[in-house]
């Protein structure tokens, strides 16, 4: 496993912006890459609210989704051609209106698929409102 | 099993404007209501297009709780505490920019968890874009 | 789609008593082959049964998995590097002390993965006992 | 949570031995209980193995579930009619002929439902073989 990311926080960011409009919509933000990890951001906003004070789901999962695509990326780097094949979320805890963090780790880097799990949290809770599992399918020219 | 939905289209829809300013927001209607079935839309907009003229994952996963909690709703009636407690979406096909239809059914309602599938397809189009499945938690009080 | 499954019932069979002697252990029988679909059956046995009469899950979870995977080579023929890749089971219903019979079908044949959903019954009852989604790795040399 | 594990591994090992038949015939054991937390072994036999020399799913699938319900029963005690309600198994490697281990902890443990997620590895390699969550629903006279 190499020792840097291969994908910069910057062109996350910049690959973000170019082709990911619905993730910079419902505010996700990178905060921080490693090899293999990823930790993200929801701001919490008047539209992502509901009744009751609780985040909407679609929001979680969304987030889950940019969360461990971005750990994939730090692994094989900018290859816009990978694509989620499947995400399981479980809905642990109502989530509070605050920010929801999501700390996301690969299990697996194969050369057609990648496998992880994100645990997502309300910003200034300890226990995790969601935990979910997805996969990715990685193009044959994925650059490994 | 009742020979009638046991929540009216009208009654449906008018708990979403309530309760889910998020479902709203995203452009998702309820188009028709069996027992223990849904069928359900989201119109495709400028906002839901990811580039490449494909729907973005959490308007698909959004689309699918919708539409298994009318399904849900459909056989318990207005019980505003059933809550998703897990979904899990195997993404099939790269949905075009069209608006996505959403058909879910229930295979179980217990007196605790409910559990039903939805595919979803491109308006058009006969291949599903998205098989999702999903769990329910079913509050004690709950009508039945 | 062809019209014919590109496996042949003994086909399967002979594949299955060289390849899979844990699945002719447990007692599981193909019962029958579409194009994209099979029957199976798992046999009720002394050893297969749970105090209380129910049959064990590992059981149920090891049926779904045969009767997808004859699914998948009913579409590619026999192809012994298929792998499965994920397999998710919601247990819905006690089973009874009974055969248990699997109805598996491919919702998508891509050509690096399958994906399908089984349903589980006991024999002579109508309700699913539980309901399997799985996914196949197809090795790049499947022969479509 | 409470400082010692609620069922001691003796009072584990009786319940599986009356309750569980199928787990002692799979040649699955617990070796270690904390408190949501379980370390369990598959034996490897012959009658495990396939051809090729990796170990049958349905030994996987079933020894994750046992060693999530001991990290279920370490938490509630030894209630019998804890039941899992959904599984979800991703295979991540080609196990060895070895003995396989499983590491499982507990993410959630509600009144109704317990979530938790267990790690499996060949004995002696460092990477997981799969990666297994699972759903238990708790009896409401759950001793909690």
């Amino acid at each position: 496993m190499s020792e840097t990311p291969r994908i910069s926080h910057a062109a996350f960011d910049a690959l973000v912006a170019a082709e990911l409009p619905f993730a910079v919509a419902m505010g996700f933000r990178l905060e921080g890459l490693g090899v293999g990890t990823a930790r993200c951001r929801a701001l919490c906003r008047a539209d992502s609210i509901r009744p009751g004070g609780t985040i909407a789901g679609p929001i979680l999962m969304g987030l889950a989704d940019f969360a461990l695509y971005a750990a994939v990326l730090s692994r094989i780097g900018a290859v816009p051609l990978a694509v989620t094949t499947s995400l399981t979320t479980n809905f642990l805890r109502r989530p509070r209106p605050a920010d929801v963090l999501a700390e996301a780790r690969l299990l697996k880097l194969g050369r057609r698929l990648a496998y992880g799990e994100v645990m997502l949290l309300s910003e200034g809770e300890g226990d995790p409102v969601a935990h979910v599992t997805g996969t990715y399918s990685i193009p044959p020219e994925g650059g490994r």
